[in-house]
């Protein structure tokens, strides 16, 4: 009688770049499929591994879901953070807001979609929340380069309203939120009152 | 040979609330499951009636949702419609939005995930936006009775933006978030600089 079978050697993935595929693949399902429609076979096909990757490189769908929004949430925070570290001063610091707002960088569709997509997650599950309270807290910290701290959250939660609006209003009503109410709305929320 | 039967008669729907029961059934099912996980089946199930009653009453998951979001977005504007129209002037309409950016009524679990679903919704397909612009519309239209309309917008962008922050922000952070703060950036944002 032969000897039974070795159970089979999980295979030595030698791609250091596969993990990295994955994680950017998931953002790309859940831009296209939402949160709840990303499975493992669907990542799989986007980053062209196969589906036994998945539980080779993570522990399911949480720990992958976890680090795709890290990796969105870190690189939207890092541009940020250089437009702050930028500018020379307070003054040069509001303007850079004020474009921020009114550009249209961050209000790509993609953009917008993961971050509602994050923002669902985290009031659904209050474990995605370090995600979310990670990074408004380096939002903060960046303003604060030319802010006071009660300020720095007064810009913080302005610019997310304003972005959120300009984004899903009328296109008839974004003229009306021109880039000079943008920059009367932030030079309010400096402004302490008398 | 018998005649061939005759086609079966859609039955008649004499419950007359079976259609209302749907729409709510519908956001509860978006609420545990997310708009993607949202099927035919699911909210026949979560309504209680024959999965034929769906496409009875809708002509699919789009006017399904459309009708859904619709109604959560009257009913979240009613309310504020009605706090605005109570106050008797524009200081008594300041503490008002104080109240409820403060209050836990606007982030309930259940209207975070609602509001976050229908932006998502209305990031990736500009068609569900005439919800988002309606429900913006009649923010700003209630603020109006007491504010300019840019001052208007701006307190309808602060409103959202802190509202966000403060449900998705870590629980530490929340006290830095509070009433005080808030009032706070509701004076600075009705002031108009000099």
């Amino acid at each position: 009688m032969p000897e039974p079978a070795a159970a089979p050697r999980r295979p030595r993935r030698t791609d250091p770049e596969r993990r990295d595929r994955i994680i950017d693949a998931c953002l790309d399902v859940v831009v296209a499929a939402g949160v709840s429609g990303t499975s493992h076979r669907r990542v799989a096909e986007a980053a062209d591994v196969p589906l036994g990757s998945m539980t080779y490189h993570f522990t399911g769908m949480d720990e992958l879901l976890r680090e795709a929004f890290t990796r969105y949430a870190r690189t939207v925070s890092d541009r940020f953070e250089a437009r702050m570290a930028a500018a020379p001063d307070a003054e040069a610091a509001k303007r850079a807001v004020v474009d921020l707002i009114t550009s249209d960088v961050v209000t790509t569709r993609r953009e917008l979609v993961l971050t509602h997509e994050l923002y669902t997650l985290a009031a659904r599950d209050p474990a995605f929340r370090d995600i979310t309270n990670a990074w408004m807290a380096r939002s903060r910290r960046a303003l604060e380069r030319h802010l006071d701290p009660p300020t720095a959250r007064m810009v913080d939660a302005l610019i997310e309203g304003l972005t959120i609006h300009r984004a899903l209003d009328a296109p008839s009503e974004l003229a009306a939120h021109d880039a000079g109410l943008v920059a009367d709305a932030v030079e309010r929320i400096t402004t302490r009152p008398r």
